[in-house]
């Protein structure tokens, strides 16, 4: 492998390597999102598949199945499949957070609206139960209807240990377990099983992927606490805010004096939070060293999934999945370093009255100077959300009138989707 | 036959026929609902699973593998699976429809929140999958994997042609077809294919359950303008209310006048709604004959029904099968007969501000006079939900304290069973 290759990130490694695969992958998502009845499903699926993620979970899927040796057409299939939950998730993870902001764009239930968020992905999880049928492998169905399954107990038991000041760090994993790691795990371990893979193989690859993604996860909600919210598309401190007790909290927790305690009371348990509550939080973080230790254990995860790789054969993948445990880790240091525009010039009024969610979605004091209009020198009020400077030429001038098709065109510079009316055009 | 099984209603026929089935599908379902992690799973399933519904899809399972002569145990795993499906779809609807009340009791986004609707409701998808894996059937796989996707894209149709007058009959049959009748026939196809039967026999079966199906749906819509609403367990006029388009509405649209048309535009597609609205809405279905029309077209569809039926063997369950065609359509006037009790004695704050939902939810006028409280004289206001007499003895007087099980002792009264708190005891 040459030096240039190494100095790549892994995950853009593994994209070279798998880039025929992928292409394949994407072919098959767009041919699956479409809808021939209602065309509000590609209209919602293309804002979340356009949105530039890394494809990190169907890359999983391909990269295990060439490490065992796979040449059959199918881990393409598994591949989208492995997608198409994840999208599905995300879309009612959306909801149910009542999130504003998903990889730097607004969400799909603030531009459209929840109803289409549950139902879209609802078609998601149903087409991603059609690909994975199609492979024909009943263990591969077994594998993957037993990962949703765990992926949703998790989502349903954060509900109830957020806010729940007792949530220990094994209940905290159990969640990190379902909501992120089932799906690493099943990508990983389907991988190994459409290959043919011995059971050894397949139980180092299903360790593999659990171990990654408990690390991806400490890891995502260290990044709430300390990352920069224009690099993750994330706002800081969306978990604090939603008093979900993560690991850095539940850390902080655990030594903190009673005036401390009242404090995490007041904030967490009775959610009654003002001004300066955020900084102090993570000043207690630092005290405590909650954001250190967090990251020895998401340092620990990754030697685990290292660890697992190493009775696997040797394959240039091997090197990539090695290098990628790590890289999940250090990422937060290296992502601070990728931007994602938010040039918004003019002003949009998002006809819906979720106001919580709208006044996430406002741009950040120091982007707020480069808004065009009469409200560039004061922040927008909440029913407003920043769009960028697209307009469409031969369309009418009120985005909300916009066909699907030029919201979809707009969707690509990477700003706000105009919202659809109540009836697609 | 006796006579005295000939005078029960069929669907009751069909549950004495298979009884000791429905009572291993209830054993199943009630074991696939648990949860070791996540309490809230089975208390939000148990609601709805409890409500006293029909059962009418599996029994359709069951029904079918029989009249095909299986003797194998996997038709209980279908039938649970198909109820699974339903009742995840139940629990998405009724936060997409931002339901008060189904089966004449609370629904589930009301009384816990649309979050564990969401999320409970994926739970139950992926359950119904891991179930339908177990029969190790690909073929059944494939058809209720295609079915899932009907469902939701029929659903995210319905979310367009709503509030569009131009929304046609053949939309609407769509719409049909994706939100009722391919569950139907899923199910009435299934119970064929596991017990092995003929490619003529499994298509026969697949025509009456989708013929069944889109009767079934159109006499629900039908009932939204002519039901009792304390017999259906909704309340009338729900569908106009949400300005849903259909079949008697499409059918009074297609004949009105200059005048009508106005008032058509005013209601449905600009929903400014007056009081009296809903009572000149269905004056007009009478005047253009649309609510005789449509009973004409649930008559025709179970016409097909029975005749898709023909071709099958003799069996004590086609003729249950044949009538239960017709009493699909006949229950309009059947249903009036029963009545669900709705004795509220006392009021009980809803902590939550879904106020639409919520005023949806107050006892009808008639029923007023029952309350015991102060407010017995006049309407409780948006933020108040009625519940029943009942008190748990040796539990705290207030209700959002009840634990779990005090929650479902009281959701037996088929009254307001109370919220749970957001952090679930």
């Amino acid at each position: 492998m040459s030096n240039s290759e190494n100095s790549q990130k892994p995950h853009d490694r593994m994209a070279s390597f798998l880039k025929d695969d992928m292409e394949a992958v994407n072919v098959l998502i767009r041919d699956r999102m479409a809808s021939k009845h209602a065309p509000r499903i590609p209209e919602v699926t293309a804002h979340l598949v356009d949105a530039g993620g890394k494809r990190l979970r169907p890359m999983l899927t391909l990269a295990t199945a060439h490490l065992c040796g796979y040449d059959g057409p199918y881990h393409i299939h598994l591949a989208a499949t492995v997608e198409f939950i994840h999208t599905a998730t995300l879309l009612h993870d959306d909801v149910v957070d009542e999130s504003g902001q998903r990889r730097g764009r607004p969400t799909a239930n603030l531009l459209w609206d929840n109803k289409s968020s549950v139902l879209v992905g609802d078609y998601l999880f149903s087409r991603s139960f059609q690909l994975m049928v199609e492979t024909g492998s009943l263990r591969v169905l077994d594998i993957l209807s037993n990962a949703s399954a765990t992926i949703a107990e998790g989502e349903v038991l954060q509900l109830t240990a957020s806010q729940d000041l007792r949530t220990t760090e094994e209940i905290y994993l159990q969640v990190v377990r379902g909501k992120t790691a089932a799906l690493f795990s099943a990508a990983t371990e389907v991988g190994g099983v459409i290959a043919g893979a011995s059971d050894a193989h397949v139980a180092a690859l299903f360790e593999y992927g659990d171990a990654l993604g408990v690390a991806f996860q400490i890891v995502d909600d260290l990044l709430d606490f300390q990352g920069d919210e224009k690099a993750t598309g994330k706002n800081v401190g969306d978990d604090f805010r939603e008093r979900k007790l993560t690991m850095p909290l539940i850390k902080a927790v655990a030594k903190a004096d009673a005036e401390e305690h009242a404090f995490w009371q007041r904030t967490i348990e009775k959610g009654k939070q003002q001004d300066g509550d955020l900084e102090h939080a993570i000043s207690l973080l630092h005290k405590h060293g909650a954001l250190e230790d967090t990251k020895t254990a998401a340092r620990s995860e990754a030697a685990r999934a290292k660890a697992a790789l190493s009775t696997l054969p040797e394959h240039p993948v091997k090197d990539m999945l090695t290098d990628l445990a790590d890289y999940v880790v250090e990422r937060i240091t290296l992502r601070a370093a990728r931007r994602v525009p938010f040039d918004c010039q003019f002003l949009l009024r998002q006809p819906t009255n979720q106001d919580d969610s709208i006044a996430a979605c406002r741009p950040p004091p120091s982007q707020r100077r480069r808004l065009g209009t009469a409200q560039s020198t004061s922040p927008p009020t909440p029913t407003f959300v920043p769009a960028c400077s697209f307009r469409p030429t031969e369309a009418p001038l009120e985005p909300w009138r916009w066909t699907a098709q030029e919201r979809l065109r707009h969707s690509a510079c990477h700003c706000a989707v105009p919202p659809a009316t109540a009836q697609s055009r």
